[in-house]
């Protein structure tokens, strides 16, 4: 077992059933630890879906399955196991995905278009054809609508604590809930991990609107963290739609009934990213980074990013060193667009440097304390345009190394 | 003092002087530590140059104004400092260089485009006008033809040993001399460290072909190596050729007249490379990363250094661990082409995946052996194309966390 994360939230949130889905997680001995491994929801008759996936050129069996189905847009069945990711695995791994699809499709008496899957695990080690649907019954017997944390305890890998967030917001005057767990702490030893997140909501809103809003909010969160710059070849998250609230009907993403809902899939997304930065491996200390001025809100992004995967920055963060050299070499090195006779840094809201120079009354005790605390803010404006974006992440220690070299497969 | 690193050469080489050149390394109290930390070099009139540098957008004002003069092709002076890398110092900065470059060539009686200044240390830090001018008699004093090693040792920062390395060849029947050196060994608390690496030779070489050799050379050496993936203000390379040796005239870089001259280049820029790499921050392993079968050798590098870059790739190869998904996941994450079915990897000569799946007989004792070792050796075949690359790396240890992470500016 791993110890928790100094900085998990207190505690796992209160969350409340969404209306049209039942999900269960169980140990099913897919782990040789005999920890929870096998995550089963099933979804009411025309709940819609979206999905977004790794871009890995090496994707896996489950995530080639998930993206070839996407485009019918519906869901009633979505099987998630850890404990073997079923990557890398050839076309016996295809033929596994196709096994499992055609029986819980059985099951629960859908096409097999409308079953997803995703796996998370040890990569390259092959799976015998029915090492999930042997073990159906045995997760589908324990379905309820609040087994909220059993089915965020079942996709960990190598977390240390379970992940989940929940919103309630309105549609017109209907009460819309949206429930997102979600899975990952950088990639692990002994081989890897992987993201996933799965939302779900009762809102009734169309597949390809649905689309759109995850693709939005997904940029804004899991694609603004990072914790060690690797990305794994199953990382899939999926929104899942019942439609079971009546509201008005909803036809396009900049419907004005959607707002809230968009801001609070937003959140519910950040929310969950950013606990898997607090759960990245060895992390000690969260670090959020905001970017001004630049071309674009992708440019602030990827400027954003390449500090937040530095190296540099991430082990002066470790040692709580305001090492501002560090950020404007990871700003430089972004590739993007920064006048640098314009470019202002800023720890911890202080001013470290503008228009390019140090400040002159710049006193680095300042920025040394809040750098000693666990909770990091640094700003930077590259003085060219209006792009923002936020990202996140967490410092480099000696923990991680311990992790990943340490431990042999 | 930095502990000599365990990758090391046995000793500094032997090296000829170059006809044409006189150089000089001296402790000018540049450095706090009151080690060597002024370069000089003359070069005789009529010699050419070629550079590349950092692609960052936060480049130094030496960066700048080398850049800006490199289209007049000729060199007479290269003055080098260590200590302060006069970066994000404004416009200052900017005439601080000015004022060096005026000093150097009123002294050498060239113009001031012929006059060309690399500067590695701190960051950030203003520097007073004179600060290089000051030392310039002292610098000049002790030109010589044969100080090459004082040269090597005045442009170190955080490096554990001098880099440099020689080739012999002909050009017709006329006998050549390339002669080059080098520092680097990654980025580096307190601030950040720099590439640096200059070359010379006394061939005959027009400055628009010396330009292309070097692009080629620097392809395949200098842009092939990773520490931590960050990249300075400040890296330059340059590439200067008096001429003293008569020679056919060489008018294109495909002249066979330059074939012995071409590889002698990128052997002596690939020896440098690697030197560098050898002297990577916390580095206790050297790997060689071979890439075939890609789209081009362009993308060959780029997965080639995805593989080089992945922190989960470099404790792997610091814990001795032969853990080939990590490989796969970052060949995956390149972004390049990759037939997941007809992928295969290699670790020290042995097969550990071919086609897309775990070789049967594979014998993770054998590759486990290779691991432990401290040379070691990936090769991967993406299996789309003819594109090659060869790549190096070190391993991530908990020295470079202890040099980047506890040593407070």
């Amino acid at each position: 077992m791993f110890i928790k994360s100094p900085l998990a939230p207190a505690h796992f949130p209160r969350l409340s059933p969404i209306s049209g889905v039942r999900v269960s997680g169980v140990a099913a001995g897919l782990k040789e630890s005999g920890r929870p491994d096998l995550f089963f929801a099933e979804l009411a008759e025309g709940s819609t879906v979206a999905g977004v996936f790794t871009k890995s050129k090496c994707s896996s069996a489950p995530v080639d399955w998930c993206r070839s189905i996407l485009k019918h847009g519906r869901i009633r069945g979505l099987i998630v196991n850890s404990g073997n990711a079923n990557a890398f695995t050839g076309k016996a791994g295809d033929r596994t995905v196709e096994y499992t699809v055609a029986a819980i499709s059985k099951r629960l008496g859908c096409r097999p278009n409308e079953v997803y899957i995703a796996s998370t695990g040890v990569i390259g080690v092959p799976v015998s054809k029915d090492y999930i649907v042997a073990k159906l019954p045995a997760v589908a017997k324990k379905l309820g609508k609040s087994k909220w944390k059993e089915a965020a305890s079942a996709i960990m890998t190598t977390d240390t604590f379970p992940k989940a967030a929940m919103r309630k917001i309105k549609i017109d005057n209907a009460d819309v809930t949206i429930v997102g767990i979600a899975k990952g702490s950088g990639m692990i030893a002994p081989d890897m991990a992987t993201m996933l997140s799965f939302v779900f909501t009762d809102a009734k809103i169309p597949a390809q609107v649905l689309q759109r809003l995850l693709r939005d909010a997904a940029d804004r969160s899991f694609n603004s963290i990072t914790v060690d710059s690797d990305s794994s070849t199953s990382d899939t998250m999926l929104l899942a739609a019942t439609g079971q609230v009546q509201h008005p009907r909803v036809t396009k993403v900049s419907d004005p009934h959607l707002k809230e809902f968009r801001e609070a899939l937003r959140d519910v997304s950040i929310d969950l990213a950013t606990q898997v930065v607090r759960d990245g491996e060895g992390a000690q200390k969260f670090a959020t980074i905001d970017v001004d001025g630049a071309e674009s809100a992708a440019a602030a992004r990827r400027i954003g990013l390449s500090v937040a995967n530095s190296p540099l920055v991430k082990t002066a963060i470790a040692g709580g060193d305001p090492n501002w050299g560090r950020i404007v070499m990871a700003v430089g090195k972004a590739g993007e667009k920064a006048d640098r006779d314009r470019l202002s840094i800023g720890i911890g809201g202080v001013a470290v440097a503008l228009d390019g120079q140090l400040v002159e009354e710049y006193d680095e005790r300042v920025t040394g304390a809040h750098m000693s605390g666990s909770e990091i803010e640094i700003s930077i404006d590259v003085g060219v345009g209006q792009g923002k974006a936020r990202v996140w992440t967490c410092d480099l220690t000696r923990g991680y190394i311990e992790i990943n070299a340490d431990y042999r497969t």
